[in-house]
């Protein structure tokens, strides 16, 4: 999906919210358990609940790895059976030396019919660019993440006096375009959006940490957006496991209509 | 496997030689096409050809996930063949927010059987330690990688005049000891290992960069040393296509040997 067909389906639906599907076998509704594959039917119908208030997709590989095959098999299952209409995330936070990241930008941009792929910058410059070949594909390098352990590196000063995430996303930025690379900034360190603003004007975010991670929509709404929107926020086990009992799908399309219906309220006019 | 047993294996087979299994169908010699599974048809040859020269195998996760479903079930088979004298390490290079790394190790140290997986410390703490969770098991964390890309951000300065890939291995040794964390540093930049074996002088590292990669195996061993042997050195390309006909694996067992008799020459004596 390239960025103007991601804005259009942001404008149309009035929601930059991306559902992450972090599919626990442990966490999913007992009944599911009987199905022959319980992942997939559990995100079948948390993508049939929620289609309509998101304009995204993320799935968390990790919890499908976990899983072994059957786990994989889900995973195929589940960006397939998501509509072209939506954007495609594979939450992997791949990145190696440049003939293996070459192997996996095949794996999830070519071989599994994903838009993107979120990738870890620390080995530089050969481990990012074989993410960034494909038309309409993405890499989402990681920024300033969500979690505890932020502090200590990305946000550790360089020489320069610049944090290391700041250097990331400035450097990396020059590697790519607006149209194929996005930036993963938590929204759990809202103020850091008005500085990174200046370095990436024009960049999509994806945002995580709201909901569960205790990030505010509000504020990272206000102080992240640019005016093609320029953010996906993610919002994984507030939505997904918002009932854990046989409404879980309904439980989940009124929780992302909650949050696509406070979204609306917050994008700019035009 | 614990580090005194992997010290017994290094030290009885009088080699710390690692044999990298980055399998790509398209670089296999072509009659093994025909078999049912190709890449495990192939790694299977190159584990039989060269298990007396090496002590341990680690498997490039990319190629296998690029070949989708049928790659991650040769992954599979590749390490349940791998016999328990080995050691065996998952080059994942895996990492995120706490609930989701402990996915990843559930993924490869409990579901599958690896001894060990690499790891991105990017985003810090809470996405390493669960990985350390795990008796006889390890994380193997990025250092200094082999590739051109670590002058983007490995190699640069802190505020404190350090590298951050010092600063990295610095911080990460104190999240667990030498009997869960190893690190990776490339066979390239031979001069850092002084450097670094004043700041982690008993960790294991993981040795990429030698063979197609161009690092210098004596110059390595030389530096990079410690009385408990303290090294792992991984060929991959070197070794396992060392001949693209049917004589491949015979080869590789050639080339896997010659490396071995070339490293005992190089062994502390005790």
């Amino acid at each position: 999906m390239n960025r103007q067909h991601l804005i259009d389906q942001i404008r149309n639906k009035q929601s930059y919210l991306c559902v992450g599907l972090d599919t626990d076998p442990s966490l999913i509704p007992s009944h599911l358990l009987e199905e022959e594959d319980p992942m997939f039917a559990f995100n079948k119908a948390i993508i049939d609940a929620t289609l309509n208030s998101c304009v995204a997709y993320k799935i968390n590989t990790a919890f499908y790895e976990s899983q072994g095959l059957k786990g994989w098999m889900a995973l195929e299952k589940t960006v397939n059976y998501i509509p072209s209409t939506h954007f495609k995330i594979a939450d992997a936070k791949r990145g190696d030396i440049g003939n293996t990241s070459t192997q996996y930008a095949k794996a999830f941009l070519q071989q599994l019919p994903f838009d993107a792929i979120t990738i870890a910058p620390y080995m530089g410059e050969d481990s990012v660019k074989p993410f960034l070949q494909f038309d309409g594909k993405w890499a989402i390098v990681l920024g300033l993440t969500s979690n505890p352990g932020a502090a200590d590196f990305e946000l550790q000063k360089m020489n320069d006096g610049r944090s290391l995430y700041e250097a990331v996303i400035s450097k990396v930025s020059s590697w790519g375009t607006v149209d194929n690379l996005m930036f993963v900034v938590g929204a759990t360190r809202p103020d850091e959006f008005l500085n990174l603003r200046k370095i990436v004007p024009d960049h999509f975010f994806l945002v995580p940490g709201v909901g569960a991670q205790g990030g505010s929509l509000e504020e990272i709404s206000k102080k992240a957006m640019n005016n093609d929107v320029g953010i996906l926020v993610n919002v994984s086990r507030d939505i997904i496991y918002a009932s854990k009992d046989k409404d879980f799908a309904g439980k989940a399309g009124e929780k992302a209509a909650s949050y696509a219906t406070e979204m609306k309220a917050f994008l700019p006019n035009r």
